[in-house]
């Protein structure tokens, strides 16, 4: 038994999230797109596990997934057929043999999400699935400032969506960084695990905070209240990619 | 009467470029969509002129394209209305007054068309419409030595399309310039004329010589040999973009 780890960058537009949240969608996913072209490859029916479900719409440079096959093809020949097989917004960029006990999942340290914000009057033709427009000036020194205390152990519950099954909102962030490139505001966001929509919901009140709706120190109220509704709206799916899974070893 | 200037960014994968080449083409063209939103916002029919065609799937930057109205609409409010008209692939980056004898095409003094190379062992899902994904290794070295013999006033028979209408094919490479970032490729050529193709042409026979197909000064011969069957093969739409119009004063 082998057991396969994928590296995968996807454009997430055309899609309903790496798996379906509910059944009422009717885009294709990620998960279901990948396991068809593998079945086509290998000959037998494959089911993938990702380092965690991405929504509709949102992007990865880099999602983790493994899966197990007694197949043998080698891993340069799958890597090639997979992406003549994939649609060309999917594309397999590593294929490795992994230890038996690896799991895209469990066995993840930290993940990297990145928001990107395209801060000018004007939209872009090229950017307009990647990155979400807002035309309006923003303070990034305020929201750097404000930025410091999420860093750290917390409950995170005013971040994350309403309809979470999630058993505990507790979680830790190691690092955050907002920088701006030309007309992009980036914003770096490593923690141990994010909640349903937690990364938007961040970016969506750092938004609040850069034009000035929110006041300096509204953050870590916002934090200690744990309630949602005095946190920022969840911004826009398309700003959202997945960058990296942190593993032990 | 008044000369409006506009300066549009487009993604042009969709289209069948900036004017139908032929009439077989089902897409729509970037000209047409412009029109149509002009005539909807200025409730005249307007005949937009650009710098130039660009081809189906080449994009632009910062196309130049002008046309007369009556109408005292602010520029300011113009370029609100058409963003909110166009689709979200072409958007209007600038409208300015202009002088009334201002031409985008007559009045244009050099042009630079940007092509861009995705030179990695597989392709991008982010990068599929707007680079040319080649996975093989090119000697970016041997490129810029050769790339020293188009500048200046030449016969560019050799790169234009055999279907061209151009009286003649003479025209002044001002710069070339081919640089490496991350894993991109990017050539600049900056032209005082575009014959139909050249670009294109020239592109794919930096690849051939890049790979190793052409030989040390063969670019030298090709030139003189005016033999467009000669040079490298049309490199694909997709890896173009109009990205600066230059007028005098």
């Amino acid at each position: 038994m082998r057991n396969i780890k994928l590296t995968i960058e996807y454009d997430g537009t055309r899609y309903s999230g790496w798996q379906c949240q509910n059944n009422r969608q009717s885009k294709k996913t990620i998960q279901e797109t990948i396991e068809k072209a593998l079945r086509k490859i290998l000959r037998e029916k494959v089911k993938i596990i990702a380092s965690g479900r991405t929504d509709a719409g949102v992007h990865a440079a880099a999602q983790i997934a493994n899966f197990k096959t007694v197949k043998t093809i080698p891993a340069r020949n799958l890597q090639r057929a997979l992406n003549s097989a994939l649609p060309a917004d999917i594309v397999i960029t590593k294929v490795e043999e992994a230890r038996l006990d690896f799991h895209s999942r469990f066995s993840a340290r930290s993940k990297i999400y990145r928001y990107t914000i395209l801060n000018q009057p004007h939209p872009s033709a090229f950017l307009r699935n990647t990155a979400y427009f807002y035309p309006h000036p923003l303070d990034i020194i305020l929201m750097r400032k404000e930025a410091k205390c999420l860093i750290g152990r917390h409950d995170f519950a005013a971040f994350c969506a309403s309809n979470s099954s999630a058993k505990s909102t507790i979680r830790t962030i190691k690092k955050i960084s907002i920088n701006k490139v030309s007309q992009l505001i980036i914003i770096d966001i490593q923690a141990d695990g994010f909640l349903y929509n937690m990364a938007r919901n961040i970016a969506g009140t750092f938004v609040e905070i850069g034009r000035g709706r929110f006041k300096k120190g509204a953050l870590k109220k916002i934090i200690l209240s744990r309630n949602r509704s005095l946190a920022g709206p969840t911004a826009p799916a398309c700003g959202l990619c997945l960058v990296k899974v942190n593993y032990h070893g």
